[in-house]
């Protein structure tokens, strides 16, 4: 490490969902990616943007999505900033609004890929913890003066979900940056953006890896006031997002048909799950994300997890307090979900 | 600018090469791109990636590309990082690898985003001026004590090529990080990697934008010590390259029948050129690039940059000393070569 430097040696490693080598062997439940494939026009964008133009630089502006983001969201273009999955933007919110003095905040539990970011940024920053409901009091965040909260809304790992009205009430009271992380709220609804004409601090970001399945494609959103997207625009590299994925993102706002179809789908295997974990004695926090939060009535979560790995199934186990009590289980396909309950109901069969 | 930090506010805007919306009616010659396609197999590896796993995370340790280069290289995957372009690569540099007190040093004129780079990230830089041949000479870095050298070998926009023996004769007396960019390096070769096994303070990049024709992909690599390379991977994001610009960079790699081939043809337009520009009274900076520094014997450069614009002919012009004496030309296709000499031919008739 001679050559690293103070940031660098001290922030701690992000630790992702595993991703097994044979991950064919494996039903995958640990890292919210959708079940469903994109939608087919999505292979077809980007089928027709595989040519000679590949040696051309991509839209440095990504136009194509900020216009069609924008316009199905009455917004304005210069309101959308296009990153390479939404970590390149929390990146930049790091990099280019908040002071290395300054003070963020995060609740806890929430996606510790914060902590990793703001550690990989030198940004100091506190932990808040969610009620003992797994609720967000957004009034804690006003204990302190601090530049920067980001919340994530559903909250990813406990699916719950912040009601606008509490953020606006918070806003009403807060000076520094608000980051509404919305990975999650095409499962549910209920979005943020409404509060970027009303309050210039706001920044929402969105993802195109769960809800329109592109989590391989890299492509994240950030809306807010103009005033901030011409400063993500001037502190991000020139070329951030390559020509194909900005095609793929184009096509897959474009096929609302399908998104729709999608969801409907996935939350109707929600619903199925909800039900057979509730059956067979869990505990399920209530959940607007497409995971499920749950604990056994008796056994532990530990052991569940690792005798579903046991069996091939990876759901998420986080270490820590409250979360260690939990698993994350990302909703499958119905397949997926009627092996994980066979294979449950044989464990608890067993203890 | 209200949420604006100090970084954000005091650093100037990158200006890349004009890339007009109407481009297919100019001939482009101003930023560097390959003028032939990428490989075919390029095309289909990228094909046979588009399908349901696009839903899925990519390698986040793009392990295959960095086994493909390494073993094209007698380097161990552990010597090679991938990056979302060579920016991408810069600017996890200058968070991880250099304290916020630290002082960099660039050559100039050079690549104007290692300036916008250091300043996006609160690095303080100074420029070294090449000679009055446009060469390079090291032992200038060594007049103070630098934190970080980035030079770009060949150099951009001079075409200049400083020697291996010269790097090395520097490293020998030097403490800190040298970043050997070599974006250009395909075109001539002498390339630096080397000197990774003898050096622990050398990081080379390179870039698929150029002799692979990738620029659409965003694709970079950092070769360097393994204890670099393991810092780079804990500071950046944790999915930095999307699936397909991973299958394409594999491929590009795999097909070295193709790539010497697209870099014979370029070598053989650019001889050509060379010629004609001499003959029309250019004087040429000796390039080991896919470009050219030139000027006129007689004429100025900001006219002939404007005369070829009126003509729907894009090369490069910067401002700022000794560069704005000179035009860079992208060497392109036989036929936009043709059309660039006849077109200046006119106006050298004209004057």
């Amino acid at each position: 490490m001679k050559y690293w430097n103070k940031t660098l040696k001290e922030m701690d490693e992000y630790m992702p969902g595993e991703q097994p080598a044979n991950i064919d062997e494996f039903i995958k439940l640990n890292t919210n990616e959708n079940p469903f494939p994109p939608s087919d026009s999505v292979f077809k964008a980007i089928n027709s943007s595989i040519n000679g133009n590949l040696r051309r630089y991509p839209d440095a502006k990504a136009s194509g999505v900020r216009e069609i983001f924008a316009s199905q969201n009455s917004l304005s273009p210069d309101n959308v900033f296009v990153g390479n999955g939404s970590d390149e933007i929390f990146t930049l919110i790091f990099r280019g609004f908040i002071e290395k003095e300054g003070l963020a905040a995060f609740p806890y539990p929430s996606y510790s890929l914060y902590d990793t970011l703001a550690q990989g940024n030198g940004i100091k920053y506190e932990k808040i913890n969610l009620d003992s409901d797994l609720n967000l009091d957004m009034n804690r965040f006003l204990e302190k003066k601090y530049d920067l909260v980001i919340i994530a809304n559903p909250n990813n790992p406990t699916g719950t979900y912040t009601d606008i009205s509490h953020i606006k009430d918070f806003l009403n009271s807060y000076q520094g940056l608000l980051v509404v992380d919305e990975a999650y709220i095409d499962f549910y609804g209920g979005s943020a953006i409404g509060l970027i004409h009303e309050y210039d601090n706001v920044i929402v970001t969105r993802s195109f890896s769960k809800s329109y399945s592109l989590a391989g494609l890299r492509v994240g959103l950030a809306i807010a006031g103009k005033d901030i997207i011409r400063g993500l625009f001037k502190i991000k590299d020139s070329y951030n997002i390559d020509s194909l994925a900005l095609a793929g993102a184009e096509a897959a706002l474009l096929d609302t048909k399908y998104f729709n179809y999608s969801i409907r789908m996935l939350t109707s295997n929600k619903e199925y799950l909800e039900e057979r974990l509730l059956d067979m004695g869990f505990i399920i926090v209530p959940s607007k994300a497409n995971f499920l939060f749950v604990k056994h009535s008796t056994i532990d979560s530990k052991i569940i997890f690792g005798k579903l790995k046991e069996n091939r199934i990876l759901v998420r186990y986080f270490s820590g307090p409250i979360q260690s009590d939990y698993i994350r289980i990302t909703i499958g396909t119905m397949m997926e979900i009627k092996k994980l309950c066979s294979v449950i109901d044989s464990i608890l069969a067993e203890e």
